[in-house]
This record gives structure tokens, sequence and C-alpha cells, in this order.
């Protein structure tokens, strides 16, 4: 078998075959392929593309190219939760503890944060003490006793795809449907959950603009899920503006746990438990989305939500304290409102630039190895659809700096477009994919 | 300007401007730009093309990479002569005699042969001692006493191109028309002549399978040379079978001066013509056709365009004496015929076996460095078209070792599809392209 013969198989729009994909993947990884003859195969893919078939065993084959983690040694089933990224995306953060005051297992591998999206992990450590790395044996033996923990990627899942997405990367290949949900999907079946369910974000603020490739993602990656052996499921959710109000490590901590409290943002509190929904059903928890929505009510009501947090924190090292009394989170020195320029009513707020907002304040990774203010961060005063006044505030910037401050001030008034007409409200939850 | 930009920017379909490929042309030539990310670019033009402008800026681009050889210092309109080659295609040998003879100069740079196709200066080298190594001065001089010089290209003429095509030939990009066109025309345009003519083959044993695409490429190259400066034209050749009847270096070299002194196969001699009064009338020499026509008869007839062959080998260190007694070449030791196994018509002869059955023999190159045997070879007797008796001779196999001729009589036997009804004779001029 020749790489060459492979690439012009492609260009010319034929199927490859499973011995195909995992001489290729093999030999890349290996570093027998050359990266000129993969950046070639990449960008036939995005002309060609790929089938289901194809997609599978390009996921498949990247799985299977690092350790496949083992969680037998978990009670239960074992359910992943994965978002394509967004700005404000908290979800995990009140998810992962209802679920678990539900009996369903979260163990759940995550990264830190690069460029305008935060990290699940990044925002924990908002939480002095909180550590992610965790011994395998700390995490098993966690996620039994507690119903969770939420561990650093050590190990090297899925090298393959780690190579072939710094190539994409870096030779306009990055944005073909089934390449992404074999990137995607090759990691999160290198987590060895026993169920993934997905959320799939479409917007000005996410990888997937529209919503018609949101849905062709998800669908990509249900049937990959399905096809490994895997319930799968997706969720399509908006990220034309961020989610709930807050961005920021500590600032979406709070949020999380307001929302613990029964006291969330609507639009996030309907994402978590449109998710949490799902997975109650994959774990074979609730009959229908009735009872998944009773049951999650009942825990944030009664607070053993909320306490299961504290117990997850707590088991990791970290100061639970504040879950019960947020006002112990260390807070930057200086605040600044965004006024509205003119009155009106919101009609976009660019998700991106709000991230970029929070990247100037000290918030964000710039590189892998950027240290990050955890304190700094925006609180959204008003969001799509709102009818806002001159002089009225639209936004606070939390920082430690004056002139980021001001920069960022900026940058968040430029996000937000200000129009005439009233508009109706873009629904957050956009479709389900079962 | 990054390389990632003009990546995405061509995969979208855009043209790119003269500025951004230069950028690209040197880049990768300095080996500034990785060739991953110039494999991905090659993969985007094979299926998004590029414009004629384009096109152009590539060629000039890669022209201007290396050393543009300045002709200026012989005498009279320089007329170059290209074949995108094919088997059996001794036409310079004939071509460039005729065209000395009748006062157009012909200072050429040629290559070796690789592969199925046969090389120039390989089949030059059938005169004993001839040397196609000439300092430039030496060249100049034999073009402006004798009226032609073939030499070797010694000097790195559009190395970027060099650069380029070895990267295509790897990553399955080399049949895009204009990558060919721009690969072939920035040498030839670096090889100073003032005028260029193009020889497009198409058919079984040329790059170019289709008369369509033959007359595409043959088109792109012609836009080129003019948008360049040049006097261009084309004409487009058969290579569903080999040209002539001689395959192999001496005996392409002794069909060559038989053609010279009137007695050649008539498809070979009709590509002769056929590119020489497109020469005559680059460089002036002939008001028309008919004019030009009768002047090439000429020559041959006074035996003019013979002598010249002669006084140019001579003039490179060669025994010219074959020239006029071509039982003078050294001859192969062993001969062998190959029979029609059955009666009928030639409906086609593979021309690439043909070919492969000269490498067999051991007359063409495997590697740059292989030595090759000048004496071995091919003389089919039988073409297209032609009716055939069972056990009549279809070709004549010339070795010096019994296992490889045997070999070679399987290859050519098989290269031969004769068939019951007789078929229409296909003509060798396809077309002009002007």
């Amino acid at each position: 078998m020749r790489m060459y013969d492979l690439i012009v198989k492609k260009k010319h729009g034929e199927a490859l075959t499973t011995e195909e994909i995992g001489y290729m993947v093999k030999g890349f990884t290996e570093g027998e392929i050359p990266d000129y003859q993969m950046a070639a195969m990449m960008m036939a893919v995005c002309f060609r593309g790929m089938n289901e078939t194809e997609t599978l065993d390009l996921t498949l084959a990247m799985r299977d190219s690092g350790e496949v983690i083992d969680l037998s040694a978990i009670t239960g089933v074992k359910v992943d939760k994965h978002s394509t990224g967004g700005v404000g995306d908290k979800t995990s953060l009140a998810l992962a503890p209802i679920m678990a005051a539900l009996g369903v297992p979260v163990a759940k591998m995550s990264g830190r944060g690069l460029g305008h999206t935060g990290g699940t992990i990044d925002k924990l450590e908002a939480f002095p003490g909180f550590r992610a790395e965790l011994a395998k044996d700390v995490f098993v033996h966690n996620v039994n006793e507690i119903g969770m923990a939420i561990a650093a990627q050590t190990t090297d899942l899925a090298p393959a795809d780690k190579k072939l997405y710094a190539l994409r990367d870096v030779t306009g290949t990055v944005d073909e449907i089934s390449l992404i949900a074999s990137s995607i999907m090759s990691k999160k079946l290198a987590c060895g959950a026993d169920a993934i369910v997905l959320d799939v974000k479409t917007g000005n603020g996410a990888f997937m603009k529209s919503v018609e490739d949101a849905k062709k993602l998800a669908r990509t990656m249900v049937s990959i899920g399905r096809r490994a052996g895997k319930h799968t499921a997706a969720v399509i959710t908006d990220m034309d503006q961020p989610l709930g109000y807050a961005v920021g490590n500590s600032l979406e901590v709070m949020e999380a746990i307001e929302t613990l409290k029964g006291n969330g943002p609507k639009d996030f509190k309907e994402v978590v438990f449109a998710l949490g929904m799902r997975m109650l059903k994959a774990a074979g928890k609730a009959a229908n989305d009735t009872d998944a929505l009773a049951q999650m009510e009942r825990v944030i009501a009664d607070g053993s939500a909320q306490k299961k947090l504290a117990a997850f924190v707590a088991a990791q090292g970290g100061d639970f304290a504040p879950v019960f009394n947020p006002g112990l989170f260390p807070k930057a020195a200086m605040k600044r409102e965004v006024l509205a320029p003119q009155s009106g009513y919101v009609h976009r707020i660019l998700a991106e630039q709000i991230g970029s907002a929070c990247m100037a304040l000290g918030g964000g990774r710039v590189t892998k190895d950027s240290a990050i203010d955890l304190t700094v961060g925006i609180l959204l005063q008003k969001k799509n659809a709102d009818e806002v006044k001159q002089g009225e505030t639209l936004a606070v910037i939390y920082g430690n700096e004056e002139e980021k401050v001001v920069a960022a001030s900026e940058i968040v008034q430029s996000a937000y477009e200000i129009g005439v007409q009233p508009i109706k409200r873009r629904p957050v939850i956009i479709d389900y994919i079962n």
C-alpha cells in the first residue's frame, strides 16, 4: 500500500477502505508518511468529503493510536458530555453536580482553555487549592464515592488526532465536517464513557456559524458514536451571544453556583437541562423528559446538587466554602460599566469579541503556557432582543489593570449591535439530534 | 502575508494576486514555506484551477527563481521546440538540422531520458565521442557557425519548478493543466529563445490521454508564452502508438538520418514538417505553409540538412561518419521477431509498453544514474490500422542478452491489440493551436 495511491483515490472522489485508513493513520502517526502527503490528503478530503464508514474508520484508527481509558471500575452507566466550545460556557460546572446528585456517574477528562473560550479546569481553579491532576485510582475512587470527578487529561489520548489536527491547523483544512467530527469523537471515545451527549454550538461565537453546518456536524458525530457502540445524542444550542451573563473564570463559577441554587440565567439553565435530560435518559435514570426535568428541579430545590459540587471540590483539594458563600472568591480590583450609546434593542452580541475582551483583561490564554487571572471578566447586563435606553448599562467589566479595563470596555461596546426595531429572541435550544 | 491565508483563499476558489504568487514561490524555494503547506496548496489548485493571469504569474515566478539564459549573442530569431514526451520521439534529431540548414538558429538545451521516454542527448550519444556538455561560449559559437547546438542543461534553470515538481510528484498533484503548463513554460522561458513551438502529444503513450486535455494544455501554454512576450504556437500530435518505427537510441538516430535523406516514416516526417512549418513562420523565414514545406523538402533533397547534422555532431566531438553510413553504428548482438498470433488489423499499440520493452532491454534509465545500452531497441513492422497475417512479423527486437530479449518480446507482443475489423487510421497531426 502506498500513501500516494490513497491520495489519488481520494482526489478522484473514491472512498478509502478500513485497511487503507488504518495504514494512513498508523503511518502518519509513526512518521513514515510525511506531513506533505497527509496535507495533500486532507485538502482532497476537504473537497471530496468522507462517507459514514470512512469517518468511523478514521475516528477509530485515531482513538486506537493511544490509550483508551478503561472506566469499568466505576459503577453505573458513565455518561460523558462534550461541548464544541463557546463563550461563557460553564455548563459542566452545573451539569456534573446535578448528574452526580441523581446517581449518574460523571468521570470527566477536561482541558484548559486556549484563545477566546475558557476551559472547565481553569474555571474550577477559582476554588483555592483545587487540583485537576488526579492519579487514576483516585479518579475512579472519587467517582464511585462522590459521583463525580473532573481531571486534566494527562495520558496521551488519540495522539494521531493531535498530530493530524496540528497539521490541519496550518494547512487550511480544519473546517471539513467529517474531519471535525472524527477529531472530537476519537478523543471522546478514548475517554471510555458508556454514553456521550454532545452540545454542538452554533452562531457567531461558535466554530459552526450556520445552524445547517451544526446539524450536519451533530448528525455525523452521533452516527460515529452509535456505530462505535455508544449511546450518543446531541443538542444544537445557540452561541450567537455568550451563554448566560458571566464571562471569566470565577464569574462563571459564581453563575453556575447560582444556577445550582435555582437562580441562574434562563438560557444557561435551559442548556444545562436539555443536556441533562439526554444524559439521564442515556443512563437509564429517566423514563421521559418530564421525569428528567422533575428530577433535576428536585436536586436543585433540595440543595443536593449544590452540596455535590462542594463535596467534589473538597475531594480534589479545593476550598469548598465559596460554594455556599460566593463572596469568598477573590475579587478583581476595579470595575467599569459599559453604557449604551443609543436607545433601541440589542440585535447582536458578538460572542467572540466578548471572549477577546476577557482575554484582554488577562482572563484567557494566549499560548498554552500563559498564566491567567481568574478574577477578571465581564458580566453582561443586556442580552439579545433586550430593550435598552441610552446611557443604560450594557455590561460590567471586572479587571485589575486600568489600561486593560479600558481596552476591554471598548471591545465589549463594539461587540454590541443596537438597532431601532425590536427583534425576536432566538431560542437557546435550536434542535435535538437523536 | 501568510501562506495559510493563501491556501484558504485558493481553497475557496479565489484567484491569487501576482504578489501572492511571487511570495509563495520565493518562500517555498527558499525553504521558508514548508512542503506540507505547498502540498495543501497544490491539491487546492487541482480542485480550483488557476486563471490565465495566475498561471502566467506562477510561470514567471518559477522562471525567475534561477538563471534566465541570455542568447542575444546568437544572430537571428532563436526558435525553441518542446515536446511533452513520447515513445519513439526523435523529432529534434531531424528537425534541428533542417532548421539549421534553412538559417533558423537552433540553440537547444535538452535533457536525458527517464522511464519509458528517451532523451535527445542519450540518442545523440549513439555517435561515438559526442559531448553534450558545452561551455556557454562554445555553445553560442557553434550556433553562430553551424546553425545549431544541443547542450545538456547544466545551469539550474527554474529551480522553483524543480522543487515544486518533486513535491507534486509524491502528492498526487501532477495532472492539473495550469500546473503542467507553468512547469513546462517556466523552463522553456528560462532557455532564452525568441519563439517557442510546442509538440503536445496525446494518446495512450502520452501524459495527456485525451485530445481535449491535450488541446487545453496547448492553449494554456500558448497563452503563457504570448503573455510572456514570445511568439508561441503548438501542434497536437498523436501518441496513441510510437512515432515512426524505431524505438531505442541508435535505432532512432538511424531513422532520423533516413528521414533527412527523404526515406523516413510518413508519420514521423509529418510531425517534423508540421513543427518545422511553425518554426519557419515564427522565425520569419516562410510566408506560408506551402513555402515552408517547399523549403524543407529542398534541404532534404539537396542533402544540406543531412550535412548539417554531420557538422553539428563533429562540432560537439562526435564521429559523424555514421550520418552518411548508418551501418557504422555499433549493433546489438541478437535480434528476435515478434510474430502476429492471429490475422486481422492492428487496433492498438500501447506506446508505453513499447517504451517499457526498450527499458527491459537496457535501453532506458530506471534511475537518473542508470547506464544505458544505446544499441538495443525495437523496430516496429506493423502500425495502427495495418493489416496483418498470422505468423507475420509485428516487430523486431534488438538486444544483447537472451533473457532480456525474450522478456521484451513478450512485452511487445502484449502491446499489440489485433482485431478482426479493419479500422480507420488516426491522423498523426491532430490539431494546430495558434
